[in-house]
């Protein structure tokens, strides 16, 4: 990356990171200092896990996860270590979504609250299924190494597209999450008098979008895109075939793409810099 | 573009104005058949028009507007021809998003009902707000011939970026909408005892859930994008700075891109497609 288009990436990545772990504070501190605090025990402690370990796993470790291929210190690494990487942490969000579920069922089970009855819960356990089904085709397609390079070609921006829309969708459903338990959970004063607490989770759902846009922006930059290791190769290591796909643009950007060590990756991508910005 | 990829492109432009006429007859049906009709008195029939505007005006005509560039048969038509219906239906959306603000202010001064406490007002406060200064920075960018082409070219991304993001937004502020209006409208059954007032404006959020998903996939195929009018042009009409930016990929995958009367537009594009699909 050449040393412009760096440094905006440190920039945008900063604050993608700060925006995160404070949106992670702010929810801690929501169920820690104006909630019952955390338990399992089946009544409110236990319902708090929900909106922590959806921030902290669905929303922040999601969106490094679907960033990870973007930072430029890793483009040495090998790309099946990274694709681990992609993986591990998606399935580390997806195991805290599982929990999160687990805790909001409980809760609703010993306090004969109705389960899935609302929006927030139909689009929300979708979003989960669908996450699910994004994690086991990733694996099967780009982990596993017998899909056909042509295949994985074809699938890679489905892969992406899925998992760009899954990660907006669950901020849209964390959000509706928020705007219920500030109903629900608000009495005197209720919402509608904007005490503190209001105030603050107002906040915490400005953050999640901020946080959301500031990922997107990085996902979706052309030139910040990790260069390609090979342009053909074999269909498993190197992902020759969803390289194609994915880093297209960079791909027909970089004119002489044959020299293919590490050392001058650095160099090719300055070519791509120059002509997107 | 090529035959298949023709008949995939209409296949999913058929499903996402489906999905957005069935939505926008959900909410009529909403607030015709199980709310208190339409009005401009004050009262709710008033406030009815808020999602009613949102979803007619912020929801589709939004989603058309993005996606207007993409039909092939515009293709023939000026670029220049094309924007002023861009700009038209976003300038409509956001006249539709004006007049239901007014609704939903004028019912709460009369109710009593505190103004802008929630996080759906405070969010969907500030997309009207980056709407209209989307609005106004796009005429003055692409359609006033006074910026140089060199900046028409750097701000395209953001454009793009800020337009589908602020669309995927005015969706989730109206999911965040649908739930609180859910909660506070339905008494005696409640919500979380799901009378058919529920499930239906569940599914309706559903159905935005999906026409957003739709145009997103069509707003982002890069080879269903227009094709480029001319690579060298004037900085007004054809709009080549933009162009150049926008359609990088497509630009990027035509080989022979001096040839640029209308009539071999087809042509060139069934390249661009064997290469991408």
């Amino acid at each position: 990356m050449a040393m412009e288009g760096l440094k905006l990436f440190l920039v945008v990545l900063s604050a993608a990171v700060s925006v995160g772990v404070v949106s992670i504070i702010f929810v801690l501190r929501w169920v820690l200092y104006y909630k019952e605090g955390l338990g399992w025990d089946g009544g409110l402690p236990e319902f708090n896990w929900h909106p922590v370990l959806m921030v902290i796993g669905f929303v922040f470790l999601q969106g490094i996860a679907i960033i990870v291929y973007r930072l430029p210190w890793t483009w040495k690494c090998s790309k099946l270590m990274m694709k681990f990487i992609h993986a591990g942490l998606n399935l580390l969000a997806f195991i805290f979504a599982v929990i999160s579920l687990v805790a909001v069922f409980d809760f609703h089970n010993a306090a004969k609250i109705p389960n899935m009855y609302s929006l927030h819960s139909w689009l929300g356990l979708v979003a989960v299924i669908l996450y699910c089904l994004q994690l086991v085709l990733g694996v099967g397609m780009f982990l596993i190494p017998v899909t056909p390079a042509s295949r994985r070609a074809l699938f890679m921006p489905l892969h992406v597209y899925s998992g760009l829309l899954l990660f907006t969708s669950v901020i849209a459903v964390a959000l509706m999450g928020i705007t219920e338990k500030l109903i629900f959970g608000l009495s005197d004063p209720k919402y509608k008098d904007s005490p503190p607490e209001a105030i603050f989770v107002n906040v915490l759902g400005v953050l999640l979008v901020v946080f959301g846009a500031l990922i997107l922006w990085i996902a979706t930059r052309p030139s910040w895109k990790r260069p390609i290791d090979q342009i053909l190769n074999t269909p498993h290591t190197n992902g020759g075939g969803e390289d194609n796909a994915k880093v297209g643009q960079s791909l027909s950007q970089l004119s002489g793409t044959e020299a293919d060590t590490c050392s001058d990756f650095r160099k090719r991508n300055n070519k791509s810099d120059d002509q997107t910005n």
